[in-house]
């Protein structure tokens, strides 16, 4: 089926993680300090969309709390109330936790809310950022209300989806 | 909808088009030689796709004969016996032709045919070529059945559609 | 010998050429319209250096005149005043024209005249804009006062350099 | 001063440093693994120049020992006996103190021998990587002989240099 019609807005949540670290020349570190989202949306033309973000937090998926994902789930759910798709950028190693906990205290939801990352950050030449931004943002057209994770050409539905470290990619359970 | 699981075959059919248009240094000429799919492909991560890249010609859409189109019809209907997606990689400038021609003469479709290509030829740095077949790649296993235009984030369904010079992208008429 | 200490004036001239051809998509056209050295300076780290950009024409070398050329040796005289090197982007068609021109004409030189380009427009992936830009600058600190080529690794003197259509790059004549 | 004619060629000693560190998506680290010279080389135009790569470590420039600097040192000599320029790329972080050991046990050179590395590994989309070994490999042709840090715009010879870490550069010292 095709995408709707009319204006479509998407908001944005960025929390950080591998696809937003950066490189600090002085002393050689690769970490989250800002988001990158800004940047990276410079390279897509998406002439019939208006994409807000929101910076939620800024931090690498091995070390959020139960009290981050709360806050998450608030901001998805704001977002929800006046955007037609909701788009949260996280790291790839707790992402699958973070998009079961969103799945199961999401209600009635009335726009899909897709979850993406990288493998390798924005900063480095070789990344998949671009690719997995570019997919979630035409999967938050197309996809029909739930909690996914969008990436290297899947879009998978939550529950039931694991991350594959051997693979670098996600993939579905059992 | 999420994507469906098991092995996902897609045939890409590549017709020339400003998308690959590349530079001879030698007359600083800018023509349809041979197709960039296959570099522009190294790009992304689609680990779970199968693509099988079938040329079929190598043109400028405003140069292509009643007789081109039907060899493009012909070899959308071989690739789509036997692939799960086809993607026809094709000029802006005669895509809506294409397209509507293509959506008259295809009957019963059991898989999307997703026509894509771009406004700045992939040699570019500034292209948008990446972004567009990246989308059609998603949509490949998004779309229900039927013929589209894939690009700049939106997925419209033949008939209906045309190419807005002024914004430099495709919507829909009407 | 290594470069000299203090503040280093740098004067770039540009006058179009292949290097600064840019694409627009409303025609599919590569034209010289307007200089792409300020997005390519951005590029390069040159702490030590101050730039001055002098746009004095934006045309293919193919169309210059014997009016265009002395425009360029003008300019390229008042810069030399006040600047401690001087490059000149200049299509690589009839560079070593306005090589020998410069040459023969540009008495007493107090610092170097460097001419560059590229086979390939900056605007392109596999540019060699950058690579040739990179080497002038250096140039300019490390060559002795005279009228030089420098591209693709080689800085070469005028008089006796032809442009090479075989190998795609600049040689000694003779 | 132009460059000479004829065949030239040019040995490059890597060593490892900030300039090779890649990625590792498994663990999220940025480690020296092996030499990314020949995909650096790869980008650049060199028609007339013959590039030896000799790879002679792939370390951390702060990890060197004394035993590291006496193995370049050997490594240096056995290549300048039959190569008119050598390049050793260097982590940043001690490049001066091997600098310096090679000018002092280096006696009647005959040819140029640079240092040169990148404040930003060469993974990274905006790395100095490429403009260094660009200037380098000009810097080989055109230095007469001596031991010289080449980078950012600047060629500048042993003893005498520091690592600036606040402008993040290589500067004259006193």
């Amino acid at each position: 089926m095709p995408d709707r019609e009319g204006p479509f807005h998407v908001a944005v949540l960025t929390t950080g993680g591998t696809i937003e670290k950066t490189y600090d020349e002085t002393d050689g570190s690769l970490r989250n300090v800002s988001s990158v989202l800004d940047a990276l949306l410079k390279e897509l033309r998406l002439p019939d969309l208006t994409v807000t973000h929101l910076p939620v937090m800024s931090k690498d998926s091995l070390d959020m709390t139960p009290e981050d994902r709360e806050r998450i789930l608030q901001a998805v759910r704001g977002a929800l109330a006046v955007h037609d798709a909701v788009l949260v950028i996280h790291g790839t190693d707790t992402l699958v936790e973070t998009g079961e906990f969103l799945h199961e205290n999401l209600m009635q939801l009335t726009a899909p809310v897709i979850l993406t990352g990288a493998m390798r950050p924005y900063e480095f030449r070789d990344t998949d950022a671009l690719q997995n931004v570019t997919e979630s943002m035409l999967a938050g057209r197309l996809l029909t209300p739930g909690v996914y994770v969008v990436m290297h050409g899947r879009a998978m539905a939550f529950p039931g989806v694991v991350k594959s470290r051997e693979r670098r990619t996600f993939a579905r359970s059992g």
